[in-house]
């Protein structure tokens, strides 16, 4: 286990976006499961999409592939998101991996989720769509996987919900894995159960989400946002929120001790943290559906690995790779210590796996906000 | 005005409800200031009423008064929702002390609030209601206690928002007020104005709020249940909801794998820690007023000792009460490390100030919850 100095936790705090652009993918498409996808829950999928990228090129071997897999809000376009994994010298690299990232079921962002018609119904899917486990991701995945004629995967690795497919591929398909990493994930624990749920009421609340059969032109915009804003206390750490934002008022020059312009004191001037939550909320409606978000929200709340198995042993010891698990020292969603106990039950059952801390300041978003610092860790 | 049981308040904590029954008051009832009341903001308040509560009787000289300042969603009847301070050789007595509380002008059990008719419209507030800031409480309470004859107070004290009325109240007028015990509470950090801000939209975003003209028939029931959730992440800790309800279903049998009644898989059953959430939030509707709600929010953001201040040597060495701060171990609204930081500003000033822990696992709800571990902290 390493250890971060604390000159490198005073540098984190006052992290900027990352420098690397972001990378264009040697190939971006769609792949489609030929008819019933069947789901852990009992439904089915009729021939659904999964959408990819990937970046670098197969080898002859067919031995360079390296499996990247995303989190709630991510798309298959990790080099736009996780460009400084690709750094020269970093975890990843274009000349010689062939890194691919497809895009989870449920998601907006190119694969089968519920803003997609339903070919028996002709219509969106809505609230219809049904649950699609971490696990019916990886029997997906596989398939596309298996018409690239990748039997081998060097490494596969994610964070958040991409650590929950990481993890699970590993199980799924012992031999194909030589390495696992997985950053900031646990099966979700009680409070994060519980900020799931509010977010879920933020989006039911909202009328314009008429049970799921809003129009793409009326979503939910109001509860879309507040449910994003919710995530964001779980993605951030009281730390940064203070140093960043503290009690200074807005800085747009609103007066969080003013009257309303119609003189009514309920509300007022706002906070500079409740303009920035206000904000992040808002560019969320650009790039994101609220019926995706809940469907996503309900894969990461179901996923446990140890479903369908009698033990602990029973399902860890099919573990073939050797596992790296990264916990962050302030997060709040799945935090440092559930990530430890998770990574020493598995070391437990007789897997090869080493667990690492990453200290930031950034909460459960540190591993795309400090991506240097992750990639310094995992050297 | 609606009166707490002392299940009601087991329930508000999340906790078993404590031993000690509930106090019946020696006298309840209403005092109006007269004519306009002037509050910082600019606006008055023509003529509000402040609703209180003694136990115990004054004595000839007038020197065994202590009062009481509660917390967002308390009321007058102290003895009701902090009964085990009251116990024998606690840290109240009713044979000694003569213990006044007094409801918040905003909040919705007897005082002024929004939903209290304008005498100038004859119509409620509402959304209209001005901002009351915690020193307009204090010098509204100061006429109370004028009125009662009592100059001097051998104790103020509270939790939170009843944290900041006393500490205001040490300052406001220093000779009247010999102890304060101030308990979780320093001016509102970044995460508890974004939890606050969350917890408004939740309100506001309720389409039977109606910028707050709702009738009280058809209150924002959804949008204030959803904010009393959002408020219980704070109120209690990460450990103890795993420890409570870890990744159980809920208790009263639904399945968060199954599909939908029908058959969708947006939204399932709940795991317990979401049929708690739900539950609390439901009770909340039956004895809290959503605009009472966003005012007395606004009241705890905007307070911070130092407004109008040029330096905190400025204020708070006015203060000649010896004070005592607690701060709350697994607190998250306020961070223990926060409170701290505050005792010590203030300390600096020259103020005969201490600092105490409590260790808890109940977050800041603590001085609730576990009224035995403070009573012993602070005795």
């Amino acid at each position: 286990m390493k250890t971060m100095t604390a000159s490198e936790k005073g540098a984190s705090a006052g992290a900027k976006p990352p420098a690397t652009p972001p990378l264009e993918p040697t190939y971006e498409g769609d792949f489609v499961i030929n008819g019933d996808f069947q789901l852990e829950s009992g439904r089915t999928l009729a021939s659904p999409t999964l959408h990819y990228a990937v970046y670098g090129r197969l080898n002859a071997a067919r031995d360079n592939a390296v499996l990247v897999c995303h989190a709630l809000s991510g798309s298959a376009l990790v080099g736009s998101w996780w460009p400084e994994v690709f750094a020269p010298g970093a975890l990843l690299s274009l000349e010689q991996d062939f890194v691919i990232c497809i895009n989870m079921l449920g998601s907006c962002y190119g694969s089968t989720g519920p803003s997609t018609n339903n070919p028996e119904t002709g219509q969106p899917y809505g609230a219809d769509f049904p649950l699609v486990s971490i696990r019916d991701n990886v029997r997906a995945q596989a398939l596309l996987l298996d018409s690239l004629g990748i039997r081998k995967l060097r490494l596969v690795l994610g964070g958040s919900l991409g650590g929950m497919q990481a993890l699970e591929w590993t199980i799924y398909d012992p031999s194909r894995v030589e390495r696992g990493v997985i950053i900031a994930v646990a099966p979700l624990g009680a409070m994060g159960l519980a900020l799931n749920h509010l977010q879920r009421q933020a989006i039911q609340n909202d009328p314009d989400w008429l049970n799921g059969t809003y129009l793409p032109q009326k979503p939910p915009r109001a509860g879309l946002a507040l449910a994003r804003q919710i995530a964001m206390m779980s993605y951030k750490s009281p730390e940064l929120f203070e140093e960043r934002f503290g009690r200074n008022p807005n800085r747009n020059g609103e007066n969080p001790w003013a009257l309303n312009a119609d003189g009514g004191g309920l509300t007022g001037g706002r906070f500079d943290i409740a303009g920035y939550l206000d904000y992040q909320g808002h560019r969320f409606l650009d790039r994101f559906d609220a019926n995706a978000y809940l469907a996503i929200l309900r894969t990461m709340d179901t996923w446990d690995p140890l479903t369908g198995y009698e033990s602990p042993m029973q399902v860890f010891s099919r573990i073939r790779a050797h596992l790296t698990f990264v916990g962050i020292s302030s997060d709040w969603l799945f935090p440092e210590a559930q990530v430890r106990a998770f990574a020493e039950l598995i070391r437990a059952s007789g897997v090869n796996a080493d667990y690492r801390e990453m200290i930031s300041a950034h909460g459960h978003d540190a591993f795309l906000a400090e991506q240097a610092q992750l990639v310094r860790l995992l050297q």
